[in-house]
């Protein structure tokens, strides 16, 4: 028997628990998921931020912890966890970020905000460059950025990529370290934010890196709050430096409602939908991994604790 | 020596002249490009519409008539043409069409315009549907209908095409003929418009196809004007039928001030951008249409004049 507990708001539990109990049984092992156990007891924890448990300390026999979020930082730095951590990698998580992803791109580099907000009865000539003409930037190579610098590709787009350490995507113009930064952020017309959420990541976006970039680019930010500089931002909006930040998350969520960026011009807020964890296949990756957890092989997506992520 | 004659607008002359004289010097033909020519010593004519030739009769040594746009509905059923017709076909062309087409079908899957409209400081919650939950149908299988339908097959829609003969593309649920039509329709959330403009297309988006549609659904037209009745369009987005109409083309353009389209909150208006001719790629596809001539090979992209494209 596999005792599984299961550690998030209340909310989640509802959303959850049909597809996990679908997905288990599916998998074929015998296991009793719940939300309380005695924590000696437990062999897996599904976790998300603000659930009950946040002292692993008496999991003493717990085999794995299992994000169902692809961000872990709410966890990552816990002192008290020492048993191994899974991120969510899934099907539907990636999809979801490369059609925002692609269509957030492809709004601002064919400028439609011009078209789309007050159609005055003037016939605006003009068409906008190639995607080919463009520089684009994705700072963050893990399957997300991947996935969307790949996608971004396949339309032309003249497509770097940066991560901190060294990687090869086929397709896309690949840098790495600190001088690949200054490398991929020089004269890039549209920036795309796909980092986690380290100590080596906060405040990537500044007035420093913002001043690389071309005259009028765009930054659009799927990624985590924090890689931006919100003060430097708003900064870079106002002086023409940018034309448009499109933001999908933010150091306080739901961003209040007194924030700036919601009657900025120059911004779009999305709420936090880039990306959502789909309950049905997120489902399937948990039972994967304890599958291969209770059959002594590697877990998928386990997390380097001092990188991160 | 070639004797080749550019009939179109004064301000098209000024656009491609400069890039005609490069293509043609690098094809590496003799040749005199001039806007006159006693019409009995030209051998090529590049056309575009409201040019000072409209009768072809004179164009007794004319070998082709190379049209500077992919569509050719101002020319084709011109009864003094007996010379072969060909259409513009480009990269250009096609990379322009397929960026408009991808970045509005996902602006309007994404229903990015609940977030780019009136930041309210309201957090909407709810994520959309992935691609593969939508159903998408691309009507025309040419080079640019193709090219869209391919690339947003990348995207996982669940993309259908129809064409009037039976054709087959790989990742894309191909339908034709008349029954094809209705099941390419049925059940659809996006509809993109990408057939010529001819007797048997006019008007193909009418009360009766509307009605196949999803609840809700959207229509793309980067095509033709006349594929579309307007009056059933206005009805059919005033009852909630279709949610949105953008639209790039028009039976008459610009599209007067006074159109309701303009003030319609449903329809997006764009001035004729999704693909426009680029005057270098252009250019050297007249250049190698010509060369073909002299050389008897066959011409690229002829025109079909029954079908009429």
């Amino acid at each position: 028997m596999v005792n599984i507990l299961f550690s998030a708001q209340p909310a989640r539990w509802e959303e959850f628990r049909t597809y996990l109990h679908a997905a288990f049984d599916k998998a074929g092992f015998n296991y009793t998921l719940t939300t309380e156990f005695p924590p000696e007891q437990v062999d897996y924890i599904i976790y998300a931020p603000n659930g009950p448990v946040t002292d692993l300390t008496p999991y003493t026999n717990t085999k794995a912890v299992l994000s169902l979020w692809a961000g872990v930082e709410s966890i990552v730095d816990n002192k008290t966890l020492t048993q191994p951590l899974c991120r969510m990698v899934n099907h539907g998580l990636t999809e979801g970020m490369v059609e925002w992803v692609t269509g957030h791109t492809l709004r601002h580099h064919l400028e439609m905000d011009r078209h789309i907000h007050g159609q005055s009865g003037t016939w605006l000539e003009g068409a906008p460059p190639l995607a080919r003409e463009r520089k684009l930037c994705v700072l963050g190579l893990g399957a997300l950025g991947t996935a969307c610098a790949q996608q971004l590709a396949t339309l032309n787009f003249d497509t770097h990529g940066w991560s901190r350490r060294e990687k090869s995507v086929t397709g896309i113009t690949c840098h790495h370290g600190n001088t690949g930064l200054t490398e991929a952020l020089t004269g890039a017309d549209i920036v795309v934010l796909l980092l986690p959420d380290t100590p080596a990541t906060t405040n990537i976006i500044n007035a420093d890196t913002l001043a690389l970039l071309a005259k009028g680019a765009v930054i659009i930010n799927p990624g985590r709050g924090p890689l931006i500089d919100d003060a430097a931002l708003i900064k870079a909006l106002d002086s023409g430096t940018l034309s448009h930040a499109t933001l999908d998350v933010f150091r306080v969520e739901p961003l209040p409602p007194e924030h700036p960026f919601w009657v900025h011009p120059k911004v779009t807020v999305t709420p936090h939908i880039a990306s959502e964890t789909r309950p049905p296949s997120a489902s399937e990756v948990i039972a994967e991994n304890i599958r291969r957890g209770e059959a002594g092989e590697p877990f998928l997506h386990l997390v380097d604790r001092e990188a991160g992520y």
